[in-house]
This record gives C-alpha cells, structure tokens and sequence, in this order.
C-alpha cells in the first residue's frame, strides 16, 4: 500500500543531491521531434521507497524564476528498509519553459468551453513517499484479460487467479462484466470494465451508455479510451467532452482515462492528461495493450508531473515483471494493468498470452 | 454491377468438368485441425464470369446422396466477355459430411432459444453470373479509414476520394459518422459505421445502442463484430442475440456481421454465418482489419457456401489490388471493404497506410 501522498508546495522540501543524477546503468531516451524532456533511468537494489524533488531550492534561492530555466528532478530510492523491492533512481530533465507553454496552450484552447484551468494545477511535481514494509504490489495490479478470443472458462481462470493473488481487480470488455461480476462476489477483487476499446474512436454518447451499461452489470471502475483522433485534430472540445460524458456516466466510480501514449506527441500526451484531469477522471493511463506501444517509464513520468499528485496514474501494456512493476512505480505508476500478474508477483516466468 | 443471382435448384445445372479442378498454379491451403474442407485456387484472364456448380449431377444420378460423400464444386470463369477483369478457376472440396453434422449441430443448438432453422437453408452452393460488361468494382468498395488516429482531414480527404472514384461507402468509427455524413452528402456514397470494434466484446446492449446512434448520426449500413468469445464458448444464445440485438437496432439499415474468421476455426465461422443469416443479418463479413488475419479466399467460399445467395459476402482486411479483389469476387464477396481502393481501381501502387 502507498502510503504518505497529498500535494506539498512544490518548492519546499527535497533534497538537492546533484549525484545521483545518472546512474552508471542510465539508458538514454529517445523523444520524437516534439520531444519536450528528457531522462535517465537507473535501477538499483534498496528498501525505503522515496521520490523527492530536488531541483528547485538552489534556483528559487538564487532568485531566478523557475519557469525562466530548465528544470531538474531526481527522483530517488534509499535502502532503508526491509523490503526487497528492486528500485531506483531516475533523473528526468524537462524543459518547463516548453512544458508551460503546451500547458497555457491547451488552457487557452479550452477557454472557449467556458473551463477555467489553473495553470497551477497542472505540471506540479510531486512528492511522496513508498513505505516499503506495507508495499503490496499485487493490490496494485488490474490483473486483465482483454483478448477478443477470451472464453468464459479463461475469465473464470483470471477471476479464479485474481481471488488466489488477492490482485486489486480484473479488467475485462463489457460483454464480461455479468460473469466476471459473479465470479468476483464477495472476493473483494474488483470487477472493472473497459470503454470504447481499444480505439478509442466510439462516439461519446455510446461510451457513456456503454459505461454506465457495465456499471449496472457490476463494474466497479471504467477504463475508457481518449478520442484519439480528436487530439490527432486539435479539437481539444471533442476530446474534453467525451472523458466528461463518461465520467459524468459513471457518477462515483472511477474512471480511468487511457491516452495511449505510443500513439501521441509529447504535446498531445500533457493535453490529453490535462483533459482527463480537468473532466473528473480519477486517473490517466498509458496505453490499451492493444497500439503500437505499451507503457513506457517516460511516459509515466510525464503523465505524474502534469496531472500532479491527486490522480492515480496506471501503467499498462507489456509489463511482463516485477522489474517492469517496480520502475513503473518509481516514474510514478500507483496502478499496473497486466496481463501477467501472476508473473510480476512470483517471479516466475509468465506464460505466453496476449493482453 | 453483379446482375443475375437468385437462387437455383442445387442439383438441377452446371457442367460437369473435373479438368478445371486442378490449375497450374494451384496453391494448397492449409487448415488448422478442426479443417473440414480444401480447396485450390487459380487465376487467369478471363471475360463473361460465371460460377458453376459442377459436381452434383453425377453423384445424383448414381443414386447417392449427396451427403454421403465429398462434394466436389468448380467455379469456372469463361473468358467470352470484353471485360479486362483477370478471373479465375476455384475448386473447392468440402466433406460435405462434416459440413452438414456443423450445421445440424448448430441448429441443434438454437433450438433451445425457440429458433427453428431449416437445415435447407444452410449450406447451399450459389449459382450466378456476372456480367463483366457492366461489372463496376469501385461500387463494390467500401473506402475504410478506421485507424484510431485518423484526424478531420484524413476523413475528409477519404471522403473526397470516395466521391471522385463513386465506391459504394465511406466506413469508419462511429465517432466520425457526424463529420463523413456531412462530407458525403448528395454523393450518393454512404456512410458507414463499424460497432463493437474491433474487438466485438462490448456488451449487446451498448453494441445496439452504439448502432442507433450511429444511424442517428447519418450511418446508412452497420458493420458490426459478432461475439467472438461466446463463439469461443460455445454459447451460441449468446452469440445469436448480440446480433439480433443489433439487427433489431438498425431496423432497414442493412447490418454486416463481421466475423474475424482468423480468429475461428471453421466449424465457429459455420456457426457465425449461420447465426447472422438467422438474425437477418445483411451480410457477412471476414475481417476487422485488426485482427491476426485478413480475408483469405477459402474463408469468403466458406462463408458464401454457409450463406446461399441471398446474403452479401464483404472482404476485408488486407485486400490491396485488383486480383485481390477479384479472387474475392470470385469465391463469392459482393462487397469490399479496403483502405486502398484507389490503388484498387487505379492500379497504381496504394500509399503505405493502416487499414
């Protein structure tokens, strides 16, 4: 369990600690040419789990405005606990002066909706700390079966799996929810549904009716896709107003709002982030399993620092181990939607199935 | 224009000419384990297309029931048109045995929701010409743009090229069915929508509901994906009610059953077929697009086999020139469904694009 969070003013606290910035195992990112930041991952073994923003005093106490100069965040692990959790440190370097202006551009374009963003509220990093010792990440995992081809008996076998590993839910299409419902009572594992999969492309009407259909049938967290094509065009209105009717749809269940990365521009990823936060959703996640891309430790980064601290950011597609899990969590992950769940918590080598 | 059609007694024409069964070109297919029937298939240029039925008059008059041994049927193209179609010969081989215990077994299986199927219904071979001189491929294409990231101005280049080379529809998701009714209008091209794509494992419910907004919307055919999971599990109830909920839906708008044959073996694309025709379905479909697989011509002889004549067949997936199509035409599709049907009708190579 994740424990500690809740916004801290940016600029307060952390430590400065320069050293840590690269990692002797730090991989290079390659963005593409909208490419707004850059980072390096490093794993390390260790215990206490701790992300600290690190940047900011030596600028802010220098007098300079933090939005006039690059902006360095490390985030960091320090072994002192007991867990065996394999974590890291990870460096990322953002250009915050590119990063605000994508974030007063899309604040403008849906000021015409009559929506007031803070910019504030967006492109705050956060701060929080893991307590090792009561880390569970099998109550982290949406353990999911998402394949066209999945039979009644393979749901029973995920439910089955999910009730045995006590995984947070069992993510399945809406045609499943009845039986996963049933095979869930009383398990406190959580059937949840996903909506206008994988595409994303399903009018906003049907993905609200679609939502509340596999609400009625049980589900108890929706996880829909963005209108892609709608980013794609610039038309930040259909975009916004389709996460709104879904989660206007939903009432109090969560919804998760799937940006597939891999499909986007770094621009499009902050805007879609900032939709999903300004509509309610209760978090954004990285991909459908089903793109051109999975979720990437990049990605999770970016999808943290602008919806801040008081969204749930899930990691999905190709998360294959607890390796993977664990540097999700580091990059800001608090939910892993995995096909190979049993894999991730056992260390045993997952079977070969599709997402 | 296919003109002809109808349909004939089985037994009561044809030539009989076990020399066209094999062609120099011949290429084996290969079925995976639940296989029940072979066939070979091979082009040449051709004008007048005619498919005959060629294998029943000597068994008939030898007394035999035909359902007591293989039946062999030639589909044969006779180059006495002006046509510059390249047509071809198809011989197919189906165990005519296995072929009827799959569908009495499906019958078998419906007659508990109260469904009562005339196995006569099911399973006969079609009989048409058609007559190159006014055959029209562009009016048999449904122009696809269904990529998650197709953009306003990618649909409405694709709306534009549909009204230039006249095909028969635009298809794309039911997002987009506002924006391309509005680009089509007056073009006599319609406007199509896929629902429950690409995967199919959206619940019934939302798949009609999706289906009527999409009419709502301006959609003129529905292209729906069937059930693929409770095919899987054998339920064909539900299998057959997801489409009648859809069919029921769309009231005179036509609905095509897209099946996802790579995704079944042949006794489910038996039961799929079935199921459609039985729910009224308009007709059925190979493909997604999406899917492990494309249309493949033994699956389109299949299908039209199972459906008779009075349903439409649509290829889709993968289909990229003129002899694609007409192999399809051939083994019985009287609808395409491609991204590239410039390419198709222009013989010009297709621009590298996603389905």
């Amino acid at each position: 369990m994740i424990t500690g969070s809740g916004i801290l003013p940016t600029f307060a606290s952390g430590t400065f600690a320069p050293n840590t910035l690269l990692g002797s195992q730090a991989t290079n990112v390659t963005f593409d040419a909208a490419s707004i930041f850059s980072m390096q991952a490093d794993t390390l073994a260790t215990g206490l789990f701790m992300r600290e923003n690190t940047f900011s005093q030596a600028a802010l106490f220098a007098g300079e405005s933090p939005l006039a100069s690059p902006r360095r965040t490390t985030r960091s692990l320090m072994a002192t606990g007991e867990g065996t959790i394999t974590g890291g440190t990870m460096t990322r370097t953002f250009d915050e002066v590119k990063v605000r202006s994508v974030i007063a551009s899309v604040i403008s374009g849906v000021a015409s909706l009559g929506l007031k963003l803070d910019p504030l509220n967006f492109g705050m990093d956060e701060h929080w700390r893991i307590d090792l010792h009561s880390l569970n990440i099998a109550s982290m995992i949406d353990h999911t079966l998402l394949a066209a081809i999945a039979s009644k008996e393979d749901l029973k076998k995920v439910c089955a799996e999910a009730r045995q590993y006590k995984f947070a839910t069992v993510c399945v299409n809406s045609a499943n929810i009845p039986l996963v419902a049933r095979e869930l009572e009383g398990s406190g594992v959580k059937p949840i549904s996903v909506v206008g999969f994988p595409l994303g492309a399903m009018d906003s009407d049907s993905k609200a009716f679609e939502a509340a259909t596999a609400i009625k049938n049980g589900a108890l967290e929706i996880d829909m896709v963005i209108n892609i094509g709608a980013l794609k065009s610039r038309d930040l209105q259909a975009a916004y107003e389709d996460i709104l009717a879904v989660v206007h749809a939903c009432g109090d269940v969560p919804v998760k709002v799937i940006i597939e990365a891999s499909a986007l521009t770094d621009d499009e990823k902050i805007a879609a982030c900032m939709l999903a936060k300004a509509a309610g959703a209760a978090f954004v996640k990285t991909s459908t399993g089903f793109g051109s891309g999975g979720a990437k430790v990049e990605d999770v980064a970016l999808m943290r620092y602008i919806v801040g601290n008081e969204m749930g950011v899930k990691a999905s597609g190709g998360i294959g181990s607890r390796e993977d899990v664990e540097k999700m969590i580091l990059a800001g992950a608090t939910r892993i939607g995995a096909s190979k769940g049993i894999a991730i918590v056992t260390g045993k080598a997952a079977e070969k199935t599709g997402y």
